[in-house]
């Protein structure tokens, strides 16, 4: 019998207890899930910030902690915690990451809010946008999310560039890395998109120079964490209009405060942290094949290097 | 010598005479492309409908009518018209297509609207789209255009069938054919996007009774033709709210005139045919490339099938 305490708060063990019962049982584990298990027997925990666990200390055979979401910022400063840490790294939340970048950088692209809001009886048929290939998107972030949504925006025909901290190579996309890689991404680019994990290094990752680098009259999306972004610098180029417009899904303080100036900007559109989200039956499926990799002897998917904090 | 005839208004001639004498040269041909050949001394000719050439009857020598634009419902009617008739079929029109199609296919599914019309303060994070595997799209017409379309959404994860009028197979998509074959195609469909040519046989395709079939709360998306739809009956089931929202690239009139209703229609979003164009370069190409294959006793590309009507 494996013991998996699920710790989160109450309405993700509604979404989540029969999902994850039914995945360790696909996979062939005995396991008692419980909300209630005493820390010393617990073998596995299910892990979000907003559950009862804070305090790692007790939990000494614990094997592995897996958190239910992409971004663990607010997990890997937590002292206490000296068991391997995973992240969850969902295929429907990728893909659901893939429709919302895709979505909103077609909208972007095709200049969409000015037909939607010019229905005013008056046909504006003289402005044709770029094709797509003549469209320079830069991605920031080769992770998971960041990989898919570059392939997918190659795939349809933009022209994109995506950077990393660290090398990588994606087929399709321009790929840069380091500091001056990062400044070589953003030179000219037209739309940016920022899908970095949230560390010390990547805070404040668009500030007034970099923004200042990019097309004038370019678009930033952050689906990412709000804290990648500037936001006094991001308000300043938007004024200037050295920034045509963003959309923006997360932000350091959320919800959003209502009196907060992106709300009410005419170039900002907010969307309140629904790009994409873990979804229980396929998030099961991957903390089912973790514990049964751990059982195995194998190492975990999706592991977090403390030291990066991602 | 290869006299081509270039009959269309003056404003195209200005965006085509230098493409065209571009891709002549790179295709080994010498021509001699003017607005003014005498006609038995034509050889070729690109054709607008709105251009000079309205009788076709002295071209005697005319070896191949080339269109500027996908749609020829306009042309095929002229009885004068005996000479061969090639269709243009685009490379970046059907790019631009893509890129219209997906983006606004993306915009409903992902309820965009909603958050753009939302920037009120107030933070509406409850309700996440399904993923696109789960939004059923059907795509009416599955010729250079519509199967472009649907492969490119089959790519990003939608459920896509795809309707022609004789069968045809195309990777990743549910192809249905015939009379009996459309209704199922139409069953249930969450988002309709129409590219079938216009002919008698099209006319109305959509009317109120294969409206009715779609799922409730469907989106219909016209970048086709105007013809394609029974107006009436789209607005009859926008007001019944078992159509939630359609958006509307091409009209029976264009411009649309500024009193039709959907202007007016809160759920309606009419974009003034610029959902996608022929683009110079390209279509000169497509151009030079049938001139060079009729010259060298091959088959011209996308020649109309004039009982057919496209």
């Amino acid at each position: 019998m494996i013991n998996v305490l699920f710790s989160a708060r109450p309405a993700l063990w509604d979404e989540y207890a029969a999902p994850l019962q039914d995945a360790f049982a696909q996979a062939g584990l005995t396991v008692s899930l419980s909300r209630e298990h005493a820390p010393e027997d617990v073998d596995y925990i299910v892990f979000a910030p907003n559950g009862p666990v804070k305090d790692f200390t007790p939990y000494a055979r614990t094997r592995l902690v897996m958190g239910l979401w992409a971004g663990v910022e607010t997990i890997v400063g937590n002292k206490t915690l000296t068991q391997p840490l995973a992240r969850m790294v969902d295929p429907a939340l990728t893909q659901g990451m893939v429709e919302w970048v895709v979505g909103h950088t077609l909208r972007h692209h095709l200049g969409m809010d000015a037909h939607i809001a010019g229905q005013d009886g008056v046909w504006r048929n003289t402005v044709y946008p770029p094709l797509a290939q003549d469209r320079s998107v830069t991605v920031l972030g080769l992770g998971a999310l960041g990989a898919a949504c570059g392939s997918a925006l190659a795939q349809l025909g933009f022209a994109v560039t995506g950077w990393s901290r660290s090398p990588k190579q994606i087929a399709g996309l321009r790929c840069l890395s380091g500091d001056d890689g990062l400044s070589r991404a953003l030179d000219g680019a037209e739309i940016v998109i920022l899908l970095l994990p949230l560390t010390p290094k990547t805070e404040n990752t668009l500030d007034a120079a970099r923004l200042a680098l990019l097309a004038p009259g370019a678009y930033v999306l952050n689906p990412g964490r709000g804290g990648l972004i500037d936001d006094d610098a991001l308000i300043a180029a938007l004024a200037s209009g050295h920034v045509a417009g963003a959309t923006l899904d997360t932000f350091r303080t959320e919800p959003l405060p209502a009196d907060h100036p992106y709300w009410a900007h005419p170039a900002v559109v907010v969307t309140p942290h629904i790009a994409s989200t873990t979804r229980a039956a396929s998030a099961s499926q991957v903390i089912a094949e973790n514990v049964r990799r751990v059982e195995a002897g194998d190492a975990p998917l999706n592991l977090v290097d403390r030291a990066a904090g991602y």
